[in-house]
């Protein structure tokens, strides 16, 4: 229990009045006697307390309170806080694409079935789903695993993708990828001390691998990202990490990011052929975070999918490496993160174990419903000749080349400026530039007892407003110190925000000299 | 591994190729020599195998068999299954309340703000919803505790319904209230053999509460409610809990479900404050889960909230008793299951332990915004004046009256049936009726391995098509069997369901005496 003099003095009141009713009623030392609260930070969850999530961290909230400031009128050296810490693209301007949003609003209110202005295939659509749904509404549960339809739809998706045959019960849709990706890592979680069940993550890594693992008592298992090939994934820096683990824990686990958040590499072919084999000789599940498929821009990456490659290689590989793959509606040319809807799907995985994650999945009833519906739209989208299929061609196109570019552009900058080193952003929405900071930087963040890339990019939110995610929330080499930034923006805006972040850099830099 | 025997062939085939690969490759006993699956049941997971959730259990697996044989043509003694499994109201008919979707589909596609059939209010509902999401869109995330305006209009609403003052920072929204009681289940486990958290569940008990305990490793201590007094909550009952589960591990929390699910009880005021001094008394933090609030059909029936009576209690219980409460889009009246959406407010919590709830609640970025939306439109109604107010009421009227009306026709309808003892259905949405097997029907379960009362419910639907869940998912007392159907199918269905149940149990009874 903490000393009283650090309650409130309500509390302490409270307590007070609480032993002297319990003087009173004759008990004493009765159980409520000294009581002071069930649930402290020394008596909470410390699986809970471990997790660290630094893209809506420390960093965010202070962003928050900026805000909150600004709104009040508080002067400040910037009139607006931009949110470029997370890949968030409707918060940033990008507008929804129509036939996505037709369809949804469409199951939601059915009497907009007669609304002239909506196109005739958003409203097949509608009604194909709406008969899907249970009391043809997307006010009931689906089935656990997601509406069968939708299923259905995704497995044809992933066919047409990977040419190669998917089937609708190793779908499980998802409240978006990150719960898919957490309940196959509580599949995978078992044993204890030695034991204990390994997970090899790239690093640097998107923070829900570290902050799931923390939570589940795993241990992470870090390889190192080559940060001057591009951001590539080597073998031996794969296999050094294996060796390392097994010492102390169980590995069991690949998790690979392809392309690559936070640092937008697009894995070849080769590396990907490499990884399956490795994963198949060293007995590793793996687990394939592919949520930014759609997100590829730098002239001559191409995205190639695991089961693609998995089934290209051919038996044994094909039949014997058991894979998880993930998809989300939050990325791409969609955006749609705030509906939470993704899904994985299994392959090669034990028939009862499968069984298993149904039943795992299924308390929790079923994913969000107007979410499915929303991916039924974006895995099925107009066909040539359909009323919807010109705009939303052009609108998908427009967010794509607008990607593009603005993830050229972001390079360009950066690397303009000496001290700043960006990969090209190959693919993802993020740029993941290495900074140089002084030795004096490191002494001041040090006195501060701060990470010296969150004191830098604490001193940058203060100075510009610009919220950006410290390098050592994702994980990095020691001694090189990031920031990840989004390139979504909309171009002018993101031109103005990256030369003002490349001159605070110059500035700080001079500053701490 | 499991022996070759019990795998497909295809997969025995690939283990050879394996083999025959390794041993080419000169590794011999490498590590992909010998390869079977990394994932098998006997691998898994302990702690997920241990979760059951009986709701979509073994019979709904069946149920759905069943419908998919009648769509294919299979004759069967029935026309129809009916799924009286699960509170899922709109797909047994109800239909959306039309207010709530009209905000919500708005917010979807602003472009029906032009829309002259929808009604003013709705559209002012909208325009302030989308103004308070980012980028003005529910595309975007939100903040990950919810919508900051949703969470004042939460408040808001609870200090009408309760009287006592409410903080927008005391709510946090969720992907349903299951989403939001594991999060506060997780904030509260630890430790480790004896002083592992020990969590008091009422049983009969919603499954959700056993499964979240398993998959958590936390320990179950079951308090049975007292079915001879309309299982109400006993509090010798619950001492006698408190004092076995302290033999062997750490009692920390304690669950009340009121209206109960399943038993459909309406606490009383006095037990509630009975309740709550005890858990001051034995230091227990208590998890109210409220869900069927707006459920409440009996004469003399009223819904207290734990956090009035809390508040009434004044000091010291007002100010050191820590109290989760639970409230769902998906019951009520507006049985919006789809949405997955619902909320916590916590009362008295640590501040630090807040922000951990925070901070572990930001790893899922955010609860679907499409369901926030849903919610502020429950918690912020039409007010009389506003076009919307007298259609919303009559609809909210016509489904909480004919609720009432079937709760009672249940009751009567099973207690005409000698060996079906039904309680009054106060409240929720369920009847978990009492039926008396002969000694014949247990020992044939017994010889089939199967729970007695799953025996029953599983010829049942073999049978007749009704899907109910056996009593043995929700737990009861040794020696008693009992099933939950819910009273949610359109009155005359329903009416036509009770009987036919009816005159099934007698043949059965018949079939095994």
């Amino acid at each position: 229990m903490r000393a009283l003099s650090s309650l409130r003095p309500r509390r302490v009141r409270a307590m007070a009045a609480a032993a002297a009713a319990a003087a009173a009623a004759g008990g004493g030392a009765g159980p409520g006697g000294g009581r002071g609260p069930v649930l402290t930070p020394g008596t909470m969850n410390p699986a809970v307390r471990r997790v660290e999530y630094a893209v809506r961290g420390p960093i965010v909230t202070r962003a928050l309170q900026l805000e909150q400031d600004l709104r009040q009128g508080v002067p400040k050296p910037f009139t607006e806080v931009i949110k470029a810490n997370i890949g968030d693209a409707q918060a940033m301007g990008q507008k929804p694409i129509t036939f996505l949003r037709q369809v949804t609003s469409l199951c939601l209110y059915p009497e907009l079935l007669t609304h002239p202005s909506i196109p005739e295939d958003a409203k097949d659509r509608a009604r194909r789903l709406l008969a899907a749904c249970a009391g043809q509404s997307v006010g009931s549960y689906s089935a656990s695993p997601g509406v069968e339809l939708v299923r259905r739809d995704v497995a044809q998706f992933l066919q047409r993708r990977d040419g190669v045959r998917a089937e609708p019960q190793d779908v499980f849709l998802a409240t978006g990828a990150s719960d898919a990706i957490v309940s196959i890592l509580k599949l995978l979680v078992s044993g204890a001390g030695p034991s204990r069940t390994g997970v090899l993550v790239p690093v640097p890594q998107y923070p829900l691998y570290s902050a799931a693992i923390a939570e589940l008592s795993a241990i992470q298992l870090s390889y190192f990202l080559d940060e001057e090939r591009c951001w590539a994934l080597a073998l031996p820096e794969l296999r050094r990490a294996l060796a390392e683990g097994r010492r102390h824990c169980c590995p069991r686990v690949l998790c690979i990011i392809n392309p690559g958040n936070p640092t937008g590499q697009v894995q070849s072919r080769q590396c990907i052929e490499d990884v399956i084999k490795f994963a198949f000789e060293e007995k590793l599940f793996l687990m394939a975070d592919e949520v930014y498929q759609d997100n590829v821009y730098a002239e001559g990456s191409t995205f190639h999918s695991f089961k693609k490659v998995l089934f290209e290689m051919g038996p044994p590989y094909s039949e014997m490496v058991e894979l998880a793959s993930f998809h989300s509606v939050s990325k791409g040319f969609m955006g749609e993160c705030g509906f939470r809807s993704g899904f994985v799907e299994v392959v090669n995985m034990d028939p009862e174990v499968k069984q298993q994650l149904a039943k795992l999945v299924s308390v929790r009833l079923c994913p969000p419903v107007p979410g499915q519906i929303l991916l039924d739209a974006v895995v099925a989208p107009p066909q040539p000749g359909e009323p919807s299929y010109e705009l939303f061609m052009a609108e998908k196109q427009e967010v794509l080349s607008a990607l593009a570019h603005k993830a050229q552009l972001t390079q360009e900058i950066f690397n303009r400026v000496p001290g700043i080193h960006c990969n090209p952003v190959q693919g993802a929405m993020y740029s993941f530039p290495r900074i140089d900071l002084p030795p004096r930087a490191l002494a001041a963040a040090e006195a501060q007892g701060q990470a010296p890339d969150m004191f830098f990019c604490m001193k940058l939110l203060e100075e510009t407003g610009i919220c950006v995610v410290p390098g050592s929330g994702f994980g990095q080499r020691e001694g090189t110190f990031h920031f990840r930034m989004t390139i979504l923006p909309p171009t002018e805006k993101l031109q103005v925000l990256l030369e003002k972040l490349s001159s605070f850099y110059t500035k700080f830099v001079k500053e701490y000299s």
